[in-house]
């Protein structure tokens, strides 16, 4: 069974990262959620990202704020799809610092940058990342995109009755 | 055998997106390349969105530039994995355009976003995807990042020499 | 009669986009709502854009935020001027990301966009465009900027009392 | 008939609008083209935007560069859509200052704002506004829609024919 | 005698702007406060920068947010020196819309621009303009100056025996 | 007689700041032309800001680029109105480092900032302020201002017969 | 004895800078603080910058906001290494003018940045630099690094207990 | 002896970096100079920050481009000072990806940062971090500042002389 892990930098990005645990437990997908700090545990960093691929992870979600190192290192070690969250911590500027720290990787080692706080999308996006060859998973995200689309029609509704 | 689909909103992203290409077919992987634009071709884009996941395609790489809606339009009809390459185009506002237009995606519907003009990313990213559940394009991912290292390691050598 | 379509990405745009529904209003022009989302009601976006102007809609206004789709998609499938409008949403980079998400169109398809939750001059636009050929709705924009300049001089007044 | 008025506010600016007054003859548009410097030439300023309206003139088109006040001042003194154009002048700040000082304008008096320099769509956009409520002109828009589809479609071809 | 007239844009801009009449009030300097909008009341604008300096005034310090044209349309209208205080007004991008649109005027066209919500400095500045050919209020400044000394070495002291 | 000093943090900054030299010189105005560096000369910097105004000398224009401290350090050392004028160095960050470095001044110590590479305007703020107490030279300025008008309606008039 | 010296702008930086004060004594370094404006009290900057090398202080420390000269004019008066940290003020730009302000000092006369609002990291930086000579400091360096990666451990554990 | 030991994450970066090069050997420093990529070598970085400090090098100074994770990683594993120099790489946006990710690292672990492409000041940073606790190099740091002044003062007379 294929298995997503999460890692965030610090304990206070939980908050954040929290809907990616929902919304992946949401769609029955195995998650195992960690913190690891790129500047505060660099050789937990390095065990992380050597080994997930090994434990039987098949993508990564890092989520890290400010000069947000974290998802770039685990991309330079790990040959996984990394999914990286900017977190928009406290004395970010805007959030500008961890966008585009998490978003400009070299040529070699991609992230896959999702929105600012966006820890749902990336979620999301590692269940269609498992579900881009495994037909159940895909067919979960049909369903979940016709959820979607429906509240949007619901929503709609109410307004013309307003 | 699983495949990749490239598209591009203008032919003028092509010099860009060659780097996709390159490096997908560099590492064995089938691709397939399109133009489809979100705002002069809705009707292509349309049918590409909805049925590409139909026609054997794991994943897509769409690239665009200024207010780029190409990547997000496409995810928004595809339960695949988008993988957005933001181009900068001329005219474009130092490329803020196109990295917002395609990072900044609402809940429920990711674009895994790489660098401006990250073209090369992507393509390793699609191989990542494909590799997260099949070991033999994994494993050209870890022969991929050897390379990586022993070019910088040969460079390393260069310098002490000089 | 003339009518002004007003769509929006989600129902939590209506708190700045009723200030577009309200001045159309008080200027005496038929105005039809709707939720139509670029990125969760594809299919309703599109019916909504190819069909809007044989409806006897007249000019469209369209409101959204992040990495805003809504406005750019609907130019590209109807031939009538749309009136984009970014909304600054939370999880938003500062209201940067909708504004150039709608403002930087390709060439050949544009949108007309106003200020950062400006949907009050959207109204305004959409009356001034239906004002430039029907002299009844023009006078009434001409009466409307009296009575914001009668505001002022009235506020210089109450300044010079204090 | 109807009529486009044309003004920048520096001869400077004419290789920029000078796709405003192509595409606008292209679509059999009557325009009149003239220099209206905010700041150099106030008392014209206002002589234009008092009269356009009176003088059979229906939308009007003001390009300018840096801190831009054209597009806004015209807005302020007359009833007529206005659609301003950003350009990128030498010392500009990378165009964020003509795009903001056309785009952020208070409520009560809009300005249809386009992309930095996109004087092309411009012109479209002021077709639009008179195809709203005039057929000819509505069809002209949907068959040029048509042609920009074919192209893509045609440079699609090449594409796959490398 | 020499005299300060100070405008702002909108009655909603007078908390900002009261800094700059309290400086001068304190310095001796007498001000003249009016409201006058560039964009609602062009009219007035136009009397006042053609007239201001035949009426006595020296210096104008105009205060305006959002795309402030206030500043650079006085400008445009007057011979004198005239001060522009960019002023963060809800619904601004972060306050970088009334900076560049005062701050980046073109080639001719002067504006003294001081910082966002810098009335207060604006104040001192029309003194210190004053001031260049006026020894009495020349020495007001030195003497100004002085106390801004004194209450830094005054809280120093406070410091040291926290 | 009236005099502006004109200073700048390197002689590379020379051909910007000469438009501020040649638009004085052609006023009639004279100037006094140093190179002072509040990083390289700081000692040079405070007698020069000291004593400026003891030597004759009303209104100082400062122009430097990058993390600019000249101007805003010789406001903090004279009583004089002082003229920034933000130069776009090679490695500057797009211009914003001086601009922001020059206008954001603190309360107290206002600097009249110019735009981006803005001498001119800086030699012509030098003018208006002698001029605000100087009928002569404000009559020059009036003069000044009928030639930039002569000069847009001349080019509107080419543009007619083109 | 070691000792560093503490300079903010103003004593409204000091609930910011007292992270720098805290973590240095924490670390057991002498520290000195003082109030020194560049922009109020230059004398005062002149007499600390001139001669903190010789009253046995070997690093200093300089915080301010806005348009932030303190620590480039104390780096132009020093020998010594300067830590700069751009403090995120009232009517600050978002905090991009004290760190542009702060960074982009000139060839010659560097400042050691930090993030915005980071005095604490400014004090350990300014411990790494006395350690960087003695082995003792360095060691309390190396120590509170292992506290650091202990704490996170802990946080690691709690959150696998949830 | 001291040692200073750069490093850089591409041979790309040599340009610019040689500039830290070149002035610390004109100051009699010696370096060590290597090629340590975060994203490509990892295991080299962590090799590189853990032991530096047990092989007699006393300063770090680290440069790299677009999101720049060397500098902060090294500072994450060795209790060094560590020197960021910020380059502005092909598809940088601008400069400000890698400014941001080598200044905003979180509370704990401090990097020096310089201007964009400042490695010139990296090197003189360095040196004056190691004269803050030795003379003979502190010396050398003053009179290198007597040789910047001399040369301002040189192009001054020859400003003059003009």
């Amino acid at each position: 069974m294929s298995k997503v892990g999460i890692i965030m930098g610090s304990k206070s990005d939980l908050p954040v990262m929290q809907d990616a645990i929902d919304i992946l437990k949401e769609l029955g997908i195995d998650v195992e959620v960690d913190i690891v700090s790129a500047h505060r545990t660099p050789e937990k960093l390095f065990d992380y990202g050597k080994n997930a691929h090994t434990r039987g992870i098949n993508v990564i979600i890092a989520g890290a704020g400010g000069a947000a190192h974290l998802p770039g290192m685990v991309a330079s070690l790990s040959p996984l799809p990394i999914i990286g969250v900017p977190v928009k911590s406290s004395n970010s500027i805007d959030g500008w610092d961890s966008v585009l720290s998490i978003l400009q990787m070299p040529g070699g080692v991609p992230v896959a940058t999702v929105a600012l706080n966006g820890a749902k999308n990336a979620g999301i996006l590692a269940a269609q990342i498992l579900g881009s060859t495994n037909s159940e998973i895909q067919n979960k995200i049909i369903a979940y995109k016709e959820e979607l689309k429906a509240k949007v029609v619901e929503s709609a509704k109410d307004l013309s009755t307003n």
